[in-house]
């Protein structure tokens, strides 16, 4: 808890008028990770400018990159943590939490941590995707809500861990934001790997569809010491392991065969992944439920093979630890500092925050 | 410059260990600001789920708000300064500059001033619009770096006021992002009054196409104090006095025409509008200096219409108080501390770093 120890030290040595709950930041700042460049073919000539049709001629279009904000505190860990948000989401879902109380950004800053937070290629402030997208305004909130777990719409889960006001409901719904090209994981994965080829090792948080991203990235770039993953999509397995399909309401989950030597760079980092409440082990006809109850099943046998080939993997069903309520996204639930000291639990006793 | 105050007082009391360009920041965090709901016909019903596809029946679709990431920082100014992007641009644009130093969002932090980055309604991470949108991959960037007074591709104007390695280009290009549904000014403007609304007073900072949006907002909402305005692409004029329209290489430019009693809205708060370099009086075959030659010279015409009435309004010409070399984007070129500093004694000037 460094920041704490800087803020104690500031207060004892006479700056008591420094409010007590400051961020101390050394650094911010933000930049572009990754991503194509697409020249198109004959030469650039101006002439042919006409009120702003395209004349691609000789030009260029710089495309799937990752935006990346970026924040240091004083006196920070090492290895920063890096943010990957999920689908439909953006760098926000690590911000102010729908009910307005600090998000993990903040908090992880106030535990020494740098923060690194992605805006993925396609996708918020990094939109400019090197292919098309048609994007439509259709009605699906209420579909989200029972996805995500919040409750059976418009019934609210007993004692889920969302605040019941409607002003957070719709900050909730304004979180999402769409796809400028089509979802790639690879494209995803190799602007994380670049990102952290530019800032060296470092610690990656992923959520949701962002999870398969994290471990194809760990795969491509071991400057990745540790992937935490909170309800991860879809995992990662050696040729001739995958397990058989897993069909739900909601799709027929597959896992991903990479070769043995790919998935054995997972063996080499500390891995930890979370998942919440409201979900469970038999077929239902819950949206939330059955989305969940595979990708559940299937990181339970992600773990066993990652320990099976000498790895350091763990998967935290909360409820199991007596953690109740949690939504898909309990980075911003209504206990999320408890699951922040969950994470920070975990980073000490891998040794990740004195690591370098 | 509170912040250099606070900083003193810090190390003066014996906090030298703190690094002297320490960001002090007492708040920060993020919300939806503004937008609409549309609710489709019939009721919500989770059966008709089918891997998927869309359901809209009795869903809602929550989209054209403003996203808002603000950092207020210890002993700040009582009014903050409020940041409006610009076209084919996101809140990046206040953010690092292309070259990696800090841009406008640090640079006023230090200053004392609270800071609210806004990622318009259809753009960036508030990207849920409540209109459809094609996204393609259009080769077009260097007609951009004309557009944007950067130079004539390939080369760049003597002494213009942009990193001339190929990295800082780069950062620069990704900077671009798509509408996620057409440019709305008024949908961008109903944005900002409902921020406004929310945060109370403060100071008003646009770019570009977000000038036009930034004159209605302060229509619509007297809680914006002052309007600062870098190379705005269009103005407000009381109807019967809308100058006639302006023909240009890049589209014939005519100003909006609203009531009297609206337009003298504009003139009980102080307004400043910044021009920079290589923009000519006289018609030419530059694609910049004939996008910005009308939009200056109509600027012209607005201060003084805006004076003509009663109001505060002053148009500067960089080059013309021997400020050269600067691009259509001021906030982020190499002399952004000296374009800082111009904006902070006019806003000193007009009493507006003491003003509740």
């Amino acid at each position: 808890m460094r920041a704490v120890a800087v803020l104690a030290g500031v207060i004892l040595c006479g700056c008591a008028h420094l409010p007590k709950d400051a961020l101390i930041i050394k650094e911010q700042g933000s930049f572009a990770a990754g991503g194509v460049v697409a020249q198109h073919s004959g030469s650039y000539d101006s002439s042919k400018f006409d009120n702003f049709k395209p004349y691609p001629e000789g030009q260029t279009f710089h495309g799937d990159h990752a935006h990346v904000f970026y924040q240091i505190p004083f006196n920070a860990h090492p290895l920063p943590l890096v943010f990957l948000h999920g689908a439909g989401q953006s760098s926000k879902t690590w911000e102010s939490t729908p009910d307005g109380r600090e998000g993990f950004q903040n908090i992880f800053l106030r535990r020494g941590f740098g923060v690194y937070l992605i805006d993925q290629p396609r996708r918020g402030k990094a939109g400019r995707s090197a292919v098309a997208a048609n994007i439509e305004p259709i009605a699906d909130e209420q579909m989200w809500y029972e996805i995500f777990r919040i409750g059976k719409y418009p019934d609210y889960f007993d004692g889920v861990q969302f605040a019941r006001d409607e002003e957070s409901l719709e900050q909730f719904f304004r979180q999402m934001t769409p796809n400028t090209g089509g979802f790639d994981d690879e494209v995803v994965s190799e602007s994380i790997a670049a990102l952290f080829e530019k800032i060296g090792g470092g610690i990656l948080v992923t959520h949701s569809q962002g999870g398969i991203c994290g471990w194809s990235a760990a795969v491509k770039n071991q400057n990745i010491k540790a992937v935490a993953a909170y309800e991860p999509g879809n995992y990662l397995f050696p040729e001739g392991e995958l397990p058989e399909a897993m069909p739900s309401r909601t799709g027929t989950l597959t896992g991903r065969a990479v070769s043995k030597s790919d998935f054995l760079k997972l063996t080499k980092i500390p891995i930890v992944i979370y998942f919440g409440d409201n979900i469970k082990d038999e077929v239902t006809d819950e949206l939330g439920a059955e989305n969940w109850r595979v990708r559940l099943a299937l990181g339970r046998l992600f773990v066993e093979a990652i320990n099976r080939h000498g790895g350091d993997a763990t998967l935290v069903e909360l409820p199991k630890i007596g953690v109740y309520g949690n939504t898909h996204f309990p980075m911003s639930d209504l206990n999320n500092i408890e699951i922040a000291d969950l994470l920070s639990k975990w980073l000490k006793d891998k040794g990740l925050e004195e690591k370098k």
